[in-house]
């Protein structure tokens, strides 16, 4: 099917939203008025610039106010439309949207209404003009499909069809099974755009808090079934209002737009991509640092040992368990500082993983960083992380261990099993996007966003997970795009017993993030425990948390760069992060900058 | 009274909490129990600091699902509750807040609810804690503040007493009035918080939108007069959980919420501040800038003339009708780049008016900025800009021109009458600070807020001026944190006939901001005008509004540093600024940096 994405989901100006638009892969475009009017491209360059990316137009909107209004109104109104439609001819648009009047002036009568729609698609016929009429959530007598579609029924002009749009349908809870009574050549356009399951006024919730579908509660899919067995052949478009992506770039923008069509229409059989490949587990987790000195002092102190180099490059694999750090020193460090780089994902079917990330839109690695290495496939994560696809120790598949030399030094069994979970701060404009890359393009399922309190602003936090919990990722958004690099990214190590692992790091000499007395006389407050628990939790810094199945205890070490580690043992099938412990620990970190001067 | 203020209301650690509260001259605080866990201070200490800062803890918060529940929940309540109160011994803090329970196991019963919040309190007069009841909007079975009451009353406990906060009250709208039936000396506490008025989930309301009294849209002032009807004469306390104070620094935020106990005292008749002293007019707009000939060839082809320069500094004056600009070149300047840095503002009593100023904690600048000059009432408004009360050719007073030495040249009589008004960017984390500080510190009114839709994000505007219009100063803020330099400052200047001004502007060599032709081809759709009218003003670049009252046309010139200027004409009591016509300049002021590399 066709796609297309209306102007006014993207930044910038004109022309910028429309290339983004068109490098997005998009089939057409709606144009919203305003762009146009601040555009100072004419309608016809406008329409030449859209032929030369390849993008048709597809709709002109919004007109508004237009019908069952009195007479001398309505003849303003046409006025109007002549305008308008005169405009559409030389920006070769067809068809135009209407929205159902909020004016004070609309009259409560359908009959009136379609009387004067039909006069208007009377008039936009001569200009080759289609009118499709939609129903405003919040319009004053006209707020829902099916009555917007018996007015255009009762109309009965071929120039006059109805607009459906997702949100205006599912906002208001209206059951969409009635929109297969339409006829599907009587639905001129459809407009997709999800949103968070909010409770507020609907105009404030749609003018700026929609978004693409999949990333919001509305069941988009649901609804794109009834409008396709209609027999609807029309474009699928986007039309999002979003105080975000007001503020983003526009081509990564456009990119998400993209992908979350074509998970949608994946999702409703009209696409059809490579199978997802869900990984397994988490095969290594990549630090880049410009000095590895405080990572071997750190990893040491965990109890890892340094295994294998790499034959070609300054990368160290620091091996425990199942969980494996690379350290890498070498000038490729793409970006500066010391941070959390890249995850290997250990996966199934690695090349088909990558054919998937490449059909959602996901940049593309160089499979080999320099021809002596094992091929791997690989691409980029909206934030940037670099994610590969691989397998470690199957014979049937390359291993991305062949890379790696041995150092004659065997993994210690020490406390830690493997990596629990992974956590990383996402670009401020992107956190939407990433949960659905990571849903759509991993198959990985998303959990309920959480907000928690940091002392410099509030944080919003979600985890992405594989359903055996093999991979966790958390994703974390700060309180302003300015916090990008402000809050630090961390590796969690599973371990079966945390207050052995955290004497065991303590008495290698590492220095665990010190957590306040009061927080431990609150827990005694909230908890029983069993006599002198309490004492070592309060004495290795341990904190505590429970849910309905069980407990999660945990600690953290210092930070270095953006990084730090976290020790973590779950009991009972405890599912979270300790996100009630989070500001805690962000206020413990703040003050160890603080002293540091960091 | 005595004022106090929640720590939640501010950002940072629980120390900077106490500094920033201590130095706005606050008298307490409130604990909220996050800050004390979070603090590496032991509760002794954060006493003793609070001591030292002049501080009282005038209540420890919150208990939360406290009451009606199952008796072997409330025996595991009760052991919650003597650790607090012990805690809150040790931290000299003598009143508890408890919320009306959220919990799916509170029942609804009166009595239990009675009883056990008895017995809750008999446990707290052990340890000479106070217990306050309050009742939360979304409570389970009490979320009405009467209802909280008639509980209170039913316990008849000296110990427990209610707690009234001005956000769940005038959320649920429930009438104030009955809160005069509570006796004084049971209420224990007084919290108080506004909200702009929006229809949303009222948690969602309450744990992010509120604002301090006087910046929202409920009666604060109404609501505490009842209060205090009753004798309460304990704490005004402000409890304001908000996501942008979270992120702002703490001192200012203490500072705005300071003065907006301030103006709340005064609006009931309990504090004494010197008169508000409206300014008449604006005397002049100072411009600071490295380089005066940009400014020299733009003023003189708007027709200004340089009549004076200052006798001991490299400031001009440029003349025209009414209006004043000042262009300073002085190594003083105190802010990188070109902007406006000053506003002279015409007072009757420039004296008085600092000195309301002051008592309102703006920060009072030195009046005289070197020996020689005439001694000048200023202060610094929230945003930097300074703010000097003169007077301008008025025998009793100093005026300010005194410091100018003419140039011989008379300001010509062009078609620019005075200063329409001025538009001030303001920091992202004070937009509600700056509306009460004009309003408070200079009786200005505020008028409504607008959406502006910038191509790179939403902005929001608000206007405060005097009743008859004589200073109108359009406040707007940016889509982010970041955007605070980003969107320029300007002057309007009011003419009489805006055709005739543009005109003079063009043939004097000035180039105006360049207006897109399909700008012009939507006035003709929207409005009929008089022959060759429209011609003119897509000739001139001129853009057109209308109200319910009159007519505005307006157009800018192009930017310098961070100010333009813009030419209006006002008939027929038009009473806004052009905003339907902001996204339009926004665009083509993008369009024109994006060419200039500017």
């Amino acid at each position: 099917m066709r796609t297309s994405i209306a102007t006014v989901s993207l930044s910038g100006s004109l022309t910028e939203k429309l290339d983004a638009a068109a490098r997005a892969g998009f089939d057409g475009v709606e144009i919203f008025e305003n762009d146009l009017l601040a555009s100072p491209l004419t309608p016809e360059e406008i329409r030449a610039r859209c032929a030369d990316l390849g993008l048709t137009v597809d709709l002109y909107q919004p007109m508004r106010d237009m019908e069952a209004v009195p007479e001398a109104e309505f003849a303003r109104n046409l006025r109007r439309a002549r305008h308008k439609f005169e405009l559409m001819r030389r920006l070769g648009a067809d068809t135009v949207l209407v929205c159902s009047s909020v004016s004070p002036q609309a009259v409560d009568d359908d009959a009136l209404a379609a009387e004067q729609l039909s006069r208007l698609a009377d008039l936009a016929r001569e200009f080759g003009v289609r009118v499709a009429y939609e129903a405003l959530a919040w319009g004053r007598h006209v707020s829902t499909y099916d009555h917007a579609w018996r007015i255009v029924e009762t109309a009965g002009h071929p120039a006059l069809g109805t607009c459906l749009d997702s949100f205006h349908i599912l906002s208001r809870g209206s059951d969409p099974k009635g929109i297969e009574d339409i006829p599907g050549e009587k639905i001129f356009f459809l407009q997709l755009a999800d949103a968070p399951l909010l409770a507020m006024d609907v105009l404030q919730w749609s003018r700026h808090y929609r978004c693409f579908p999949g990333q919001g509660g509305f069941d988009v899919a649901g609804m794109l079934r009834h409008v396709l067995r209609t027999g609807y052949d029309g474009p699928l478009s986007l039309e999002v209002f979003n105080d975000v992506f007001r503020q983003a770039e526009a081509s990564p923008t456009a990119v998400d737009a993209r992908r979350s069509l074509l998970v949608l229409q994946e999702a409703v059989g009209r696409a059809v991509l490579p199978e997802p490949v869900v990984p397994t587990g988490v095969a290594f987790a990549e630090l880049v640092t410009p000095d590895a000195e405080p990572f071997a002092a750190l990893l040491g102190a965990l109890g890892f040992t340094r295994t294998a180099r790499h034959r070609g490059k300054p990368v160290a694999l620091w091996e425990q368990g199942d969980a494996r750090i690379l350290v890498n020193t070498g000038p490729a460090v793409r970006r500066d500082g010391t941070q959390l780089a890249a995850i290997g994902l250990e996966s199934p079917d690695p090349a088909g993983a990558a054919r998937r990330a490449e059909a959602l839109l996901a940049p593309v690695l160089p499979r080999r960083r320099a021809p002596e290495d094992v091929p791997l496939d690989a691409v980029a994560a909206p934030d940037g992380t670099e994610l590969f696809f691989c397998a470690t120790g199957r014979p049937e598949l390359p291993d991305w261990r062949a890379d790696f030399e041995d150092t004659g030094r065997p993994p210690a069994a020490g406390g830690v099993r493997g990596i629990d979970h992974l956590a990383l701060t996402q670009p401020w404009h992107h956190f939407d996007e990433a949960a659905l890359f990571y849903r759509g393009v991993l198959g990985l399922t998303t959990r309920e966003s959480v907000d928690v309190a940091d002392p410099y602003g509030l944080l919003r936090s979600r985890a992405v997970t594989t359903a055996d919990g093999g991979v966790r990722i958390a994703l974390t958004v700060g309180a302003a795009p300015t916090d990008d690099t402000v809050h630090a990214q961390h590796i969690a190590l599973a371990t079966d017993d945390v207050v052995a692992a955290a004497r065991r790091f303590r008495a290698a000499g590492g220095s665990p993030l010190p957590v306040p007395a009061n927080y431990y006389d609150d827990l005694a407050a909230r908890f029983e425990f069993a006599d002198g628990e309490l004492e070592t939790y309060r004495e290795l810094g341990i904190l505590y948390d429970r849910d309905d199945r069980g407990v999660f205890r945990h600690c953290y070490t210092r930070t270095i760069g953006r990084v730090f580690f976290e020790l973590v043992q779950r009991d009972g099938g405890y599912r979270g992060y300790g996100a009630a412990n989070a500001p805690v620990r962000l206020a413990a970190q703040h003050a160890v900058r603080a002293l540091t001067g960091g």
